[in-house]
């Protein structure tokens, strides 16, 4: 069984880290691969770049379908799981973002799960989030470190530090289990499980265990409907400079 | 005044169209214009078409705040909202997606609405458009007709009167107002209200309504934290033969 | 094109002070008329006070529609939104409530938002509002200055800081945006946008830039079964001597 | 101890009907009063009849308190529950409307149940209350017979054979129980559960059920802020000529 | 009229002292008798407890059944609601837990309440019955005091302290009414009440109350599907030696 | 890494079954065992037979805990997760119910998901477990096949054309996914799914699957407050006859 991994930022490191903690939880029978974009958003910390992750995500399935070996399953991975309604429209195998692999185990492992993320103006997507997958009642609080994602590269221990002081605020409020809110903390699972002394999840990670649990019972993507086969594929639009001269109207 | 209708589809007809459809009921203070990309989606009927149309929203607007005269709203003129939040990234002018205008206007028009939209495969975005804009109640049906984008084009009489069975078919089951859930059917709302008996809502003018009374009464959209500038430009992912050769990791 | 604002408190000099508000922010294609009852409530601050609210409205709604030249669209200027429903009941044109209309706009400007209103008392009612138009996730906070309603006529800078501190906390909160809960605010939203950096919703001119555009496209009440023509004239019950010494059934 | 029994309609026959329907079910310790406005709204079947409705509930509570005795607990007897929060804020003792009465002990008879009203243009009013009273998941239906409320006063055998119909459909669609959603239906309740084969709920019964028992228990209305005596008494709006002189600005 | 209350505990001190409080608050009509079971859990503090209370319950009513005089009506003296549903399988008659009984009344005596319970670990069942019950919205506050049920026979004014510290902090976060979470502090309501000066709910009293008013009515449990008669009764599962020896499959 | 599945019910047919269903799934690295009590419920059907589950799956798990070789994660192979709150009291590995795995991972598969079960009397717990687990948006249908549990055992083609049956209905009305709402039904996914050409979840292999990742991602149940180890072992009610003599207080 082969899934792919996507990192939809153009960190290579990331890419590679983030591939490594998932080699590291998944089954005897699963080969892991990974890929990044040449180009496009160095990190997912807004809308914008939450645009550019999408349009990533969607372009390096499609490649990979046109492979020869394509995989059994795609995991995307960044927190914001973006692309993933798209990327179900091109497969009929799984398709598994990381934030909602990570909230589905996290419901499983206690009552009340915390999300300790990166800035705090990624929370508004995290809000989405946790009302399309049917979190509200279980994620009782989403907290920002202020870490920038790159930032995550170098794990220091402030980082470490930082994400354990708000995951215990979670845990002091009420959250039985700590969801951390970006694949780049993929590393750091097992030392803040350690030092929080509460379940800590890795979505990268859930998202694996997820996704080769579906391929080995045969659970694919439905494609009756929304996510059938779309009529057109991706074409990025023309950047700016043609459009506007073509498409005013005065 | 100026507002920009942002069509994030490449057709020009329906770019006029949908222009002709908001000059008729803007204020005598307001000046329409509209674009579209020169390359992207023909229509926007997929996931994978809607990251085509966000980026285009994206391109369009960036565009447009580069200009000479950048406008002083902005209207996301295809149903489902795409791009609109990063959109709110950019500015700090009102942006306005047609499918939260038309909800929010019909809420104010009558208890219960329904949708009428196009084609099927669409409706778990406007389902998830409906969560997001706390239109739960308010929304008591969501119906698709079939007819795709491309053919509200040519208006002869069928599309109109497949509308207006599945208008009559959601009045009969509770809704006191229809909304039009496509920019292509602006030109169609007076026709379909007279037939129907209830209010329609035409998300395009809906939009410019919401939008040059914001422009009058100087409100914007906040920059507080989640739509302040974004860290990076968006930048198109590189197109996927390089990518796949630069990014698996094996 | 008219619009009548409705303030059903007694109050001449508030009522003076929204229609100057409302001027302020109409398009040039709209004509501000203003009324409040000869008698009723000074000020509308709680549920007693609010069936007093409602009784005004039907009363001044019916009025102006007996009269020569009945308005384009109303606009009930008190955070309550009372007798929304009747009103609606007795015109196809549009009836707008400021509670609703500053909710609507507010959520269109930013994610979350905050209200601040005048005594503590008056919350559940603003609960009640909040769930009826579908607010519950984009409202983060109520908060209640303690400030009487006929305090704002002399808009002292106490009055002002009163609300800018409570604003600010609600930013500081996580509210994108800062709804004022009184029609007696109005004049002050220019001045707290300034002090708070976030924008400010105030309710009348939100309303009114709804109406208008409601009215410009052609949008009304629908007449569909709950809002259709009620069965009898609002008759008031008769005070309470009469009613006591002929309805005990012992 | 004394309930009053207040039929905000002016139908002295069915506040008479009402009244000896409470009295078949109350407690030998419970001595029943029933009172209706000498003028106001013939029968509450809009919303401006609610706030005619409204109004009586506030004047014959402040009525009664006003008397030398006093009744220990109220009973709104409209299944609109019309001015339940201003009675509220007139007492120390338990005010208690008819519907959110049966709608919490039909919780407690099954899980789901439905309501069988009169005209569909309350329907409206009833999704307000179920919402207000958290009752989404538990209704599962709300239907309209079409009724007149005053043809309940005749009850021949078409009303009940009607309601019949309805409270059967309902229950084949999955209602375990039936509310009946008007006073006006109190003593139909005993032949209803014998046709339907499921419990029946009248909400006048209900409500002095629960009246009595808070009664009993000490337990009566919190006087914490909302519910504190409110500011200034009800005064009627003064009817609407001399209102339209007085109070337009132009 | 005889109402059996069931403690599900194995205390016959805290049965007593329930049935003592019940009988203060029952009408003139009402016999109140109350059972414990003779072994099981010597209090119900987390969900294994839950499990041996359900079983309690299901026995001590099929016992009641089977017996020469069976009650009226039954009430689960365990804040958990413990087997509530399995005993409406079992009877026609009303049965009431008292936690729903004390939701359903405190909504009723205010907008808003908050619950004082006994250990935090029980909140989760506690949320869980807040959901069932429709009370999200009126339900402001859950608090643990981290007394155990145990501790609450020997009332010393510790406990009384504690409870009322937490219920000062309720009311003071929003809430108008205090629910006690637990039968074991049916004793301390009256002067709780006199402490805090907000209702206080007892859920004993309150299921008393609506229990009795059910009886009254002729309101008993819906024998519709789900609440039908159970196709086997119960059978305690056999202890664990002889079911590992039998079930293990290799 | 060792699963033990815990059929709730005393058929060792069914038992085995679900073994070898279970194995066919599961990852090569883990060996499935299986039991269920010697006496107990014949079939789970009821919420009296829930109680009885419950009771056999704490003993069943605090059995296996006091072996030589106690599992790595538990199953609860009965569609009404029965115990479930309590087993995870009792360990710190994963526990994981097959309604909540066969739910988290159909909404993964697809939007919406439609439940097929056995006898409609069960529905309420199924819509119980749908809100518990946030599931209200993603499960458009529950539909009851009116097959009884032990029925499934001989599987002729009568059973598995009524839930093809119901589970084409589903799609039909929305359900991109079809979940088997009982562990008896785990042998006909493969059939169903080629019958039904959408995606059909067994909950039993959707456990193993979600079990298994969690155990290799050493992500297990949190000891945070609420399913920390309880304060007493489950002790059974004693049997009716001793209780009623001992219990009663007149």
């Amino acid at each position: 069984m082969r899934i792919l991994l996507i990192n939809p930022n153009t960190s290579r490191a990331m890419t590679a880290k983030i591939a490594e903690a998932a080699r590291g939880v998944a089954g005897p029978d699963v080969v892991i691969d990974a890929v990044c974009p040449a180009t496009g958003a160095a990190a997912i910390e807004s809308h914008t770049d939450e645009i550019a992750a999408a349009a990533a995500v969607v372009e390096l399935v499609a490649a990979d379908r046109d492979g020869s070996h394509p995989a059994d399953a795609y995991v995307i991975a960044c927190f914001g799981d973006p692309g993933l309604d798209a990327a179900r429209e091109l497969v009929e195998v799984p398709v598994v973002g990381i934030a909602e692999a990570a909230m589905h185990l996290a419901a499983v492992s206690g009552r009340h799960f915390g999300v300790v993320t990166t800035l705090s103006r990624t929370l508004g997507r995290a809000h989405d989030l946790v009302a399309r997958y049917g979190m509200e009642r279980a994620c009782v609080s989403l907290a920002a470190t202020g870490i920038p994602v790159l930032d995550l590269e170098d794990t220091g221990s402030e980082a470490v530090s930082l994400i354990e002081r708000y995951g215990a605020e979670a845990a002091a409020g009420g959250a039985d289990v700590i969801v951390l809110g970006c694949a780049g903390m993929a590393d750091l699972c097992t030392e803040l499980t350690a030092r929080l002394g509460v379940p800590v999840v890795d979505g990268v990670a859930a998202a694996v265990g997820m996704a080769s649990g579906m391929v080995r019972m045969g659970l694919g993507t439905s494609k009756r409907d929304e996510y059938a086969r779309p009529p057109r594929a991706f074409v990025a639009a023309t950047p700016s400079p043609q459009v506007t001269d073509v498409g005013i109207f005065a």
